[in-house]
């Protein structure tokens, strides 16, 4: 009997509780927090559990990291750049337009030093964070007519997430706030000319293709962006190191899974939409390379007054341009081909 | 006291020896099995533990497989196209001449139901394997001339991996197998032609570029090799339930591990490298469509004879097209206009 104490430290029975942005129609957003919290409890011999809640269960969705920093839950599955307006440091972790692409995140995240520097800063938060999906490369949106110059930006009233919104802006769009079911009827009646969402595997459910057929791509201001676990850095750093270890472990399980998840639907979701109607349009270069100029004129003003924003953005900016030129030398050569083979019906 | 026993049981110390195929010097290879087994004892707290062994220690690194077969070791780190030899099914799991990019290879995995498929195949030789990492495309090799044309491959002497061997020869190369040592002093006689290994990372280390300075890409015969670590079934099957969850876990993160350490070096390393005088080429769409052509007619050949190669590669092709249209619209169009850009300078 004497070492029963000890040994029954070696898992110990928890339970936390974990509130995330995402409803259950966003499939796998979702499901990637299930996935976690399943495979924690499966890690665990069902020791270590965190209950999970869809948004609005506990709180709306983009609420999920307050609840943490206030101690309402240990949990959140959201994504960074939700908190943009307390700090816009928040973004840089996720996504902010024309940043890098999944593969360059990933490196810089896991190899670059990514994840600890995000941690340096949500640690003046009270929080611990870890990557927790990515979508790839999003959509641009549907708009009701064809968008070919800036000059069809303007005015343009959009539905798009706010650090993007606060982008386009600068280029005469007008971002629109609306709750989910509301935006389907404006589309309809034309009181909103365009919403953007995420990609094909979840926009399909919401059909817009009916009222909003030009479907564009590429999201330029979600080039790849990293979904969050954010956990109370209190209760982290009181479980069990090993339990910290798990988790972790889990987190990283959950991030590789979400993007497989999209990768495989959305092409599939894709042409399901053309039949459907959807009409596939491309930003020409001169509407990206305004965004482009008008996201850096931003950048600028936010490095001079928010430091961790200067800090996040320089490391990446900083391995931003050798990672394209990379990729343009190798991986993008056998895409290249890849593509080519499959344009001949070769594949 | 009564409970002890049971408690006991909840962490049972259990130590495992893992033969890997990498020598210490290709360090983003041979480093993940490391990241496996520390990530492991981290969170098992030290219970369960698995000893890593280079390439050479306990069997030969091509053997590595094998010595889980027949018992020698419960564990390897290992690719599965070195075994192409018994069964070329071994290599679809891994990779083969114009199959899936990363982004493709990680949706078929996890999301398309191709770790189960592999291991059903495996299953058959007594083994259970996750994915343990991947390099990303990989470089076509060193030359120590020019190669527009496939006349130009007719009799050239190539250092470069089985199957990719066995596929480049129908256009006239001449596979050769050489020790690691041996390849320098070759390429620099002119006994050997050419050598290929894996990317700028590992590759600048060999210094091929002194005597064969002509860089290839891109390895179409590596489009995202994926790495595995493969178990003793019976083995993995007596673990604990959890121990079992953690284990494929943990080589989950090592395999996104892998690519963010490549990713993030191999740029550096390539610009060293032609800073040391490698002259870059991409290989002619007449070589390249050759080798497609070729490749093809041996996966009928092989589809033919072997069963499981057939159903491995149909579950592959049925993706793949769909895969590389849906990369084409989107990813592609976020990179394509990253790396104009970078063209110009402006990242």
């Amino acid at each position: 009997a004497l070492a029963a104490p000890a040994i029954a430290q070696e898992m110990p029975e928890i339970t936390w509780r974990m509130t995330t942005s995402f409803p259950k129609s966003t499939e796998a957003l979702h499901n990637t927090g299930i996935y976690l919290t399943n495979a924690l409890a499966e890690a665990t011999d069902g020791k270590f559990r965190i209950q999970h809640f869809a948004a609005g269960e506990i709180v709306g969705g983009l609420q999920a990291a307050d609840a943490v920093m206030e101690g309402t839950v240990e949990a959140a599955h959201t994504v960074g750049y939700y908190y943009w307006g307390k700090d816009p440091a928040w973004a840089v972790g996720s996504a902010i337009p024309f940043s890098l692409n999944y593969r360059g995140m990933n490196a810089w995240n896991y190899a670059g030093g990514g994840v600890d520097l995000y941690n340096e800063f949500l640690a003046g938060h009270g929080l611990v964070g870890f990557p927790g999906g990515n979508t790839g490369v999003q959509m641009g949106g549907w708009y009701r007519k064809e968008i070919n110059t800036v000059d069809d930006l303007k005015g343009l009233k959009f539905r798009v997430g706010g650090f993007a919104g606060y982008v386009l802006e600068r280029l005469g769009v007008v971002p629109q706030q609306l709750a989910g079911g509301d935006i389907y009827p404006a589309l309809e009646k034309g009181t909103l000319d365009a919403v953007e969402f995420t990609g094909p595997f979840d926009d399909e459910k919401l059909g817009f293709v009916k009222v909003a057929p030009y479907y564009y791509s590429p999201g330029f201001w979600e080039g790849a962006p990293t979904v969050h676990f954010f956990f109370s850095k209190e209760k982290f750093e009181a479980l069990p190191k090993h339990y910290q270890a798990i988790l972790r472990n889990c987190c990283r399980a959950a991030d590789q899974e979400m993007l497989a998840i999209y990768d495989w639907n959305n092409p599939k979701a894709l042409m399901r939409l053309v039949q459907e109607g959807a009409q596939l349009r491309t930003f020409s270069p001169e509407i990206m390379s305004a965004a482009f100029d008008a996201a850096n004129e931003i950048y600028a003003e936010m490095a001079e007054k928010h430091e961790w924003f200067k800090k996040l953005w320089e490391s990446i900016t900083a391995f931003r341009s050798e990672h394209y030129t990379y990729t343009q030398l190798v991986d993008f050569q056998y895409d290249y081909y890849m593509m080519q083979l499959n344009g001949q019906k070769r594949l």
